[in-house]
């Protein structure tokens, strides 16, 4: 099921770019948000909080769909996936924040919540259209 | 069910702000993609073409959800809706394909497609977050 990412899109995922990822609420209606993205070994990373509405809709229904659009060609320049959740873990979620924020902010990330872990949601494309 | 959008998320609304709307794939998964908004008599409007997955989905399941980013303040500044497509008509759609791209690019609107016609979907938002 698994489809590719270009290295276009790589780098697209791996710029200042950000993300609109849209996962099913409990009625099976879409939610969309947008996000900070990351791709490694050709998986989508996706960065966010334990409590927040994300990871609770992909741990019901992993079923998740990102767009991106490159800032200095929105227009034309515009990657929608498809694709699955297919890992949740809390494992190096606190370094990846901190390099997500240096790479969209220029610095460490400055608005930890101590109590509350960091996930990484990883995203397997299933379909990428351009 | 329905909720007000505010003065600013209106403003954001008929900014050069892309929106990125999610709609849902005949098997319930989610699909997204940004798009053109705007907003007239409380209701978001987003303009495409007969025959895109959009108006398929809608047609199928009117749920759908838009998130918006301030260009100015990307991180700080958004509005994400959730809400439903109560309407879709091809009436005035030609003419306000033009006023959003004199809107976002500053001209008419030159992709045009004669043979498929311009539908405005007229979407009730339900739910309002910041």
């Amino acid at each position: 099921m698994a489809d590719v990412l270009s290295e276009h899109d790589i780098e697209l995922f791996r710029g200042k770019n950000f993300g609109h990822i849209a996962t099913l609420m409990p009625d099976g209606s879409p939610h969309v948000s947008p996000v900070w993205i990351d791709v490694k070994d050709g998986l989508i990373w996706v960065n966010t909080l334990e409590g927040r509405i994300k990871p609770r809709n992909v741990r019901r229904d992993p079923r998740v769909a990102i767009s991106v659009q490159a800032l200095d060609d929105p227009e034309d320049d515009v990657v929608i996936v498809r694709g699955r959740v297919v890992e949740i873990t809390t494992d190096g979620g606190a370094d990846h924040i901190d390099e997500l924020s240096r790479r969209y902010r220029g610095q460490d990330y400055d608005d930890r919540k101590p109590d509350l872990p960091r996930l990484i949601l990883k995203i397997r494309p299933d379909h990428v259209a351009h």
